[in-house]
């Protein structure tokens, strides 16, 4: 359901700058929680020609190698060598990371952990709609699967000349109910090497890319295809752009589709209202959408820095609600703790699963049992398994379907 | 007009970390735009303690002092010694600038400059509504007012313990017809020095910032004031936080009222459509509820890297519209070039106008003219005039108006 009656939404693979750097700060928050689990980390990071700079506030008990995870995370995605303008080996890694400000750490402890403040100010939106199985708006669900299956297509050598970086863009029509019905225009943009001529490149890309990804019945006759409209994209990665944490947040989440409150998340541990409240905010739209107490759901939360409690809790059903918008809030209400301690808690945030979340969106992914493996500081290896995504969980649906006396 | 009965948003002020790195990023834009109107800018920056970087990618024939004016920006801010945390003066400053991608560079560029090829792909949002005489929603209005006023009464010395970081928000009670009817709660954070108790602060905060904003008439006996919830915010600044370009965008935009594409303003030059074409997008949404066609009017546009013509141009009334949604489309194709150029000719963006966008939102402020002074190569002075906040006006609307037949 769309108010629209086209609607775009783009996303980036995980060699685009931006990504790259969301990638890196999350895996220094990975690193860290599996460590400590009181760890407050606040990550961000930039990546230009030559270089990656990790800055802001991180405290806790746990050492980590950083110098050695930033460069992992670089070749891993990818950039392996000059040839490809980055090298994870060789590039400067510059490290400028503080403390956390006593002053905020002191409004965020409480001596009762269910009383933790908001580690900020900020509102957060969550969002689901019921035109994709996922829950998720049809322009960015498609949009990420381009991507997705660009980095597959380049990493099983499928299409060798493929490059790390990489963008899409999908434009849907919506019929008069506001159902997505077909695909006006794609726009996807792949770096590669200077081999492949542009010919070859765009038929390959068309064919096991754009076709295999998106379905006959929703392109036609008039769907525009713009396959690397510049002509040229061989200079790419954090030479052809500087990259930085959390710059890809319409990506992260809703395409664009939902609201947004500003937060970015990678970096963030669950202290953070940013992240914890916006995925509190997915769990709770989603379970109302999946309950049928709305086809469509939007959520917005608020907080003030010290405070458990939100400053406000609202929900737009956008005319699809089963019961009143009161009655949904009141249902919210008893069945979503919404304070930080009780997001992190019933949702079970404090595992190294945010690296998982970095590319390709934090939304419509099932949840899965994960195990993240590390070196203690006696060189043995140690794991830890938990759910990933876990906000995208439907286990509250049938409670509050009964409870809405539907 | 809102579909939510509570709505927050929030502001932050010009002291604040990422605010920073906005008004560096977009002091060099305009330090370039200034003396090479065929500059390509996209200058992201990275504050944190003792140190700012600067990086992105430039093409130009001018040359500026960089280091220098990074310095200014940064202590013209309040950010003049190690006291408050964070000295412009002698901080480091680290320039990791590359050139624009000669691929990017070669599909934007075109014969006839009325072909110049968008600088990127990507989806963006204009929007307004007539709720409040700016045609901006009440909550960020309001946020913006709030943090505004404690730079004024920081800097006339009528509150001399304030210091430079700030962050407001307002949550708005709308009614059933939607319109704005009371302010539900406020949080307000400010930097001070370590001599001001906090009792002081808050009542001083609450008389000569709060209750001097915010008409009492909106307020409550049961409004919530959360003045400084922390206890104590000393360390502020690029210490308590580190600062990123591009991610204050949703206090750049609307508040979250209006959905946005994802793109950043600040550091890029009017051939990033990240920038244009959202301030065209205002400009649209702004003159279509101002000619009286709709009270609330949302536009979605996106385009192809390299390619003029959007790939996509949407329209959202929220049911509020005078005429048909098809019938606004058609009345913004004739009346609204959406191409790159056309949108940086029309609004005139080709000025040093950026860095007065930097802080307390790029919309609802009145245009009005303005002189930038900058010292050539020969050490002379030289002033370019023009109209700021250009896409604020509402030229178009009688002409909108007629041809709507209202
Ligand atoms: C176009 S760049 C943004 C503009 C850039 N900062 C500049 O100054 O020109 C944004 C993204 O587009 C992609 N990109 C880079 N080079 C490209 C090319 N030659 N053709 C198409 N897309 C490209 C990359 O994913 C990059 O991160
Ligand atoms: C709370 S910080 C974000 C979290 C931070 N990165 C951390 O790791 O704790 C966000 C903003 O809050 C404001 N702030 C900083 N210290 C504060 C304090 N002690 N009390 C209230 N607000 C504060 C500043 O404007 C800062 O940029």
């Amino acid at each position: 359901m769309s108010e629209y009656s086209i609607f775009t939404s783009e996303s980036v693979s995980e060699g685009h700058p931006d990504k790259i750097a969301d990638q890196i700060s999350d895996a220094v928050l990975d690193a860290l929680l599996a460590r400590d689990k009181n760890a407050r980390v606040a990550c961000e990071t930039l990546v230009k020609t030559g270089i990656a700079v990790i800055a802001g506030e991180i405290s806790t008990s746990a050492w980590v190698d950083l110098e050695d995870l930033v460069r992992k995370v670089i070749t891993d995605i990818g950039y392996t060598s000059s040839d490809v303008g980055y090298d994870g080996e060789t590039c400067g890694v510059l490290n400028v990371i503080g403390k956390q400000s006593v002053d905020i750490a002191q409004g965020v402890d409480r001596v009762k952990p269910e009383d933790q403040g908001a580690g900020d100010q900020g509102l957060m939106f969550g969002y689901a709609t019921d035109e994709t199985p996922t829950f998720m708006p049809s322009p960015i669900y498609y949009a990420h699967r381009l991507v997705e299956r660009q980095a597959e297509a380049r990493k099983s050598g499928l299409l060798p000349w493929l490059r790390p970086d990489a963008k899409s863009q999908v434009t849907f029509r919506y019929d008069e109910d506001g159902k997505p019905c077909a695909i006006d225009a794609v726009v996807l943009s792949t770096q590669h090497s200077p081999e492949v001529s542009q010919e070859d490149l765009r038929e390959a890309v068309m064919e096991l890319i754009v076709h295999h990804v998106l379905p006959a019945e929703l392109l036609h006759a008039n769907t525009k295809f713009h396959i690397n409209p510049t002509g040229k994209f061989v200079i790419g990665g954090p030479v052809g752009d500087c990259g930085l944490t959390g710059r890809k947040i319409i990506v992260d989440t809703y395409g664009g589709s939902a609201r947004h409150g500003g937060g970015a998340f990678s970096g963030k541990d669950p202290s953070k209202v940013d992240r914890s409240a916006a995925y509190a905010g997915r769990y709770v739209a989603k379970n109302i959408v999946a309950a049928g107490l709305a086809k469509r759901c939007e959520i917005q939360v608020s907080y003030a820095i010290g405070v458990a409690e939100p400053t406000s809790v609202a929900i737009n059903t956008f005319g699809t609600g089963k019961v009143s918008d009161e009655k949904l809030i009141e249902l919210v209400r008893e069945n979503f703790d919404l304070r930080p301690y009780a997001i992190s808690k019933v949702l079970d945030l404090l595992h190294p699963m945010y690296q998982l979340t970095a590319a390709y969106g934090h939304f419509g992914r099932e949840p899965f049992e994960h195990t993240y493996k590390w070196i203690d500081s006696n060189g043995h290896e140690q794991t830890e398994t938990f759910t990933a995504f876990p906000w995208e969980k439907t286990d509250k649906a049938e409670t509050l379907r009964a409870q809405a006396g539907l």
